[in-house]
């Protein structure tokens, strides 16, 4: 790895734009865990948003409703079309056993689209892509086998 | 924050779809530190992608060159323009001084698109966005003030 000295990233946040604000932080407080850290409002000419920042562990999740936003893409709500569009595309979280993650998440109410799979790289890791409230994909991720 | 049992996760990578998976790995590699995990393709009858997975410490960061695949969206070239369809948006890298940190990045060829700014919520907190070689928007954050 390149050693840049002032530079040691950790990876921090996502930020999702979502239609119902409210909705989407019950959600994830009540299916994910997550916690309120702060909320507020964004009032530029070009951009009206209200944001919720919330929390899980040492990472967070940048909520914002944004006035008169564009529904998500048809292909972003299918782990087969996704990646047909360039750019930024999901987020993955890692646990320690994906089964039971996956079994507490689904007993939440949680909903997985696929059957856990194993990565098609050499690393030994599976993974699977469940959909938030408002159908964006998230994966869960685990990196070693058993 | 809601305790799950079984379910305790950490951000772990982030995945991208770019027009060019040489060009792309070799400016994240040598603009941001990356370095090689693993390389592999995917060969789906609806999803043919060359895909290369590199890591930063310990996070990661998914890179996939889709057959076929559309330019991305000039919504997302833009940060007053992005939130404004719904999806996932954006992700974060948390630095300890972003002063410094930013200083470095563009010590290397790294492209700001904003001067550093207070996060509008109440934490003291300071970020910018910067874009990668496709034009893809990524914040950098620091949580605290100095």
């Amino acid at each position: 790895m390149t050693h840049i000295p002032d530079f040691q990233p950790r990876l921090h946040h996502f930020g999702l734009s979502v239609a119902n604000l409210d909705e989407t932080v019950a959600w994830y407080k009540d299916k994910l865990g997550f916690e309120d850290d702060s909320h507020y409002a964004l009032d530029f000419p070009q951009l009206q948003a209200r944001v919720a920042f919330l929390r899980r562990g040492d990472f967070g999740l940048e909520l914002f409703e944004v006035s008169g936003s564009s529904g998500m893409p048809g292909h972003a709500r299918q782990t087969g079309t996704d990646l047909h569009v360039q750019g930024l595309k999901h987020v993955a979280l890692a646990v320690e056993d994906i089964d039971r993650a996956r079994a507490a998440l689904t007993a939440r109410g949680v909903t997985f689209v696929m059957d856990t799979a194993p990565v098609p790289g050499p690393r030994g890791a599976r993974f699977a892509f469940f959909r938030d409230n408002n159908g964006l994909l998230i994966e869960l991720y685990q990196a070693h086998g058993p």
